[in-house]
């Protein structure tokens, strides 16, 4: 069944009234009409079963038939720090990570990112809010991840250092510690939110690694095989949920 | 640095003899020279040091100056059965489990696969095999996972089961067992060849989970969030090399 994120003015008691944007979607894209069933959430984890009660050009409302909590959403709390690099694997990272369940992603501006301009990446936001939209949507989540405005590397690790109580950096030169030794920690459960920080395509330079290591990071070893940017980010992620029974 | 793997006839004692396309890709693409140095695989997980000496048109030599085994290849072998889709979609799949760690890939025909004819999807094999080979480059692997022609369904559940001790099925109706409970089982440590099977978008049809099951594949919940099909590739395979401390 469909499933659509609404802003808390479409709530009237036990009515729904469809933001321009979505009612387009329903009555032109998807071809809904009076009597279909579509799932309303509010982003605060209430999930409401709501029958089609008008679908007209330029007013769909429903009524709202049953709630709920969702129960899809990671008690864990993790924020993703994702250096800047080209649109498709950026894209796909914000996809992904939300589907996985991120909680925030925050993206930064490296030495080496490919995109080292900070305004033409805020122009970014509204498609970039988008595609975490439908990623919530699709994977049946309670909530839309936060995206921030991207900040730069040291105002990304001091606001993460603030609000999290792990923060983990893989970093391909690091040969000891692995990130199954360290979510090995008998202690690392006690942590509700945890910070994940990856690097560009090229890497983090050397006083990267060394500033991040002074900001409370731990590097980690994602083990033999190099992996690339995005596919550290998805994994890292999915190995933390699940570490910490949060994945399944 | 560089890695190229290369078949069994580019090596002559101590001299390495690279062949046309790559020879182009050195001189013209890399536009590496005479002492210059870039790794070589023979694809049975040996790993040269080469230093080339001459780099001309025709010609692209080098010797071989010191080998070692590779250790980037995960002991359990994992093969992935993965029903057609999308071209981007499926060309993700492939290059995703190679850096993570698949040991073969056997695209399958489902009754919802997009792709339905069976040498439209032969002609691509080509093309992804050097998606394959690439991939295994750049993520340091000794061995380039195997590619095998499309299969049909219920041929390609009966290779897997002939050939591996461990059948695996993520799904989403499934609402018992997860892959994390199977994967804690204390037994499955003995378990050195895995299939995984990954259905297509519109999931598995019910005679085909029926299939799969009687055959011997288990089915399994990768949790509360609904995951894409690639991502669902990406993730089960990675949690098995996890477990089996084969991913770090």
């Amino acid at each position: 069944m469909h499933r659509f994120f609404l802003p808390p003015e479409c709530f009237k008691e036990d009515k729904v009234i469809f933001p321009d944007d979505i009612a387009h979607q329903i009555r032109r894209v998807l071809r809904l009409t009076a009597g279909d069933r579509v799932f309303v959430l509010d982003g605060s984890n209430n999930e409401m079963l709501v029958e089609l009660e008008e679908v007209a050009d330029f007013n769909v409302t429903g009524d709202i038939v049953s709630r709920k909590k969702n129960k899809a959403e990671p008690d864990v709390k993790v924020t993703m720090l994702v250096a800047l690099t080209q649109r498709d694997k950026f894209e796909m990272i914000l996809q992904k990570c939300t589907e996985i369940g991120a909680s925030a992603i925050i993206p930064i501006i490296t030495s080496r990112s490919l995109i080292q301009d900070f305004n033409k990446a805020s122009s970014k936001l509204d498609r970039w809010r988008n595609i975490i939209r439908e990623a919530a949507e699709q994977s049946g989540r309670g909530r839309i991840p936060e995206l921030s405005s991207p900040l730069k590397y040291d105002t990304g690790l001091q606001n993460a250092a603030k609000k999290n109580d792990l923060l983990l950096m893989p970093w391909e030169n690091e040969d000891g510690l692995t990130l199954k030794d360290k979510l090995s920690e008998s202690t690392h459960r006690d942590h509700k939110t945890i910070a994940i920080l990856i690097g560009p395509e090229g890497g983090f330079s050397y006083e990267e690694v060394q500033k991040a290591q002074q900001t409370g990071f731990v590097s980690l070893s994602l083990g033999p095989r190099i992996l690339r940017m995005e596919t550290a980010a998805m994994i890292t992620l999915a190995f933390v949920l699940y570490d910490n029974n949060q994945m399944m």
